[in-house]
């Protein structure tokens, strides 16, 4: 494979965002210089500004990053054959597995508070339009009968925090891997989520009322 | 009902607390000083100091009323009658009925790393006891049969995820109402744990295999 000097540029811009992320994960964003991000990389200051400007460009990034994830989770969602249910959960599971592999520590991306005001923007309209995407999704689920009638709104915010959480609590070297949460939260989801018929459960036509919920 | 000048002094202060909260909630922590703080609550910065003497103990102190908050809905939570399934579910929607009502806007508690190192290990501390009962309440549910098998250390970071992230966009005075929000969370995350047993849905045996995940 040839990389062109562009491609290389990124891959390098990639991995130095990645590191950055981890080394503002380990300190705090607001207590670490960007001195001390480049010290803990290893590389000069000048080298570090070759590729971003400030804190405010890495954190500006790794949001964009994140949400070219959450695109891709999309794409991949939408590709798949079956139903509406399939594909939320499809969306779910690919995202939380892309994000954890390529994002490494992600405590950046639970600062939003600290984008510049133009930056905030941009970032919160990407994100809406992504939540939107989601929201209609599981509305199609409803109307196939794949998803049992929820208030798609909540649900989308319901799951993206559970995911957006990770910020919190998610290491690269801990416990549990990204493939196993993935599946953890997709499937915890998907249960949440799914249309329940007693016909499926009982094709012999030994329907039972539906339990009581015991949570009302 | 007779009102002690401590009990006076604690319901003032618990009122501050919250009007604080929603000042940093409005321009963010970091960008909002006490100054400020004390001008849009409309007080002197003596008469705001006579409570408190820091954003440090604001914001210390905030994320100490979430968790007597988590306090009582575990206690309510465990006088609930029935299965572990029904106080798991008891516990999620109390928590969320009780930090809507009583927190306001809470974006306050998504700052974590501002807290002093001291603060930081009691708040950890605190949190984690909570995480384990809870913990330990799914685990007895998979135990007596009204939860599925899960992986309660996840299932709890991905519930008290969604709650968390709420931090991030619930506004007191927006469509979805603290109850509201509490019943479709609580709903979505029982439906995720509940035991499912054929049995259960088809009392006259025909049972049937249970359907192909469709997220494996």
């Amino acid at each position: 494979m040839v990389v062109s000097r562009d491609e290389q540029f990124e891959l390098k811009r990639n991995a130095l965002l990645r590191e950055a992320a981890g080394a503002f994960a380990a300190r705090g964003y607001h207590a670490t210089s960007l001195d001390e991000v480049a010290a803990s990389l290893g590389v000069t200051k000048a080298a570090l500004y070759h590729y971003v400007r400030s804190k405010q460009e890495i954190l500006f990034e790794c949001h964009m990053r994140a949400m070219d994830l959450g695109d891709q989770a999309l794409e991949h969602a939408r590709a798949q054959p079956g139903s509406a249910f399939d594909r939320v959960v499809a969306l779910a599971r690919r995202y939380v597995e892309l994000i954890t592999g390529a994002m490494g520590r992600m405590a950046v991306l639970s600062e939003f508070d600290a984008l510049d005001d133009a930056s905030k923007e941009i970032v919160a309209a990407r994100r809406d339009r992504w939540d939107r995407a989601m929201r209609e999704m599981i509305a199609e689920g409803v109307v196939d009968g794949s998803i049992r009638p929820v208030d798609a709104k909540l649900a989308v915010f319901y799951l993206m925090g559970a995911i957006n959480w990770m910020s919190r609590w998610y290491r690269p070297e801990g416990d549990a891997s990204g493939a196993r949460i993935a599946a953890t939260f997709s499937e915890l989801f998907a249960e949440g989520i799914r249309a329940r018929s007693r016909a499926d459960a009982c094709p012999a036509g030994e329907r039972v009322s539906p339990r009581e919920s015991t949570d009302g």
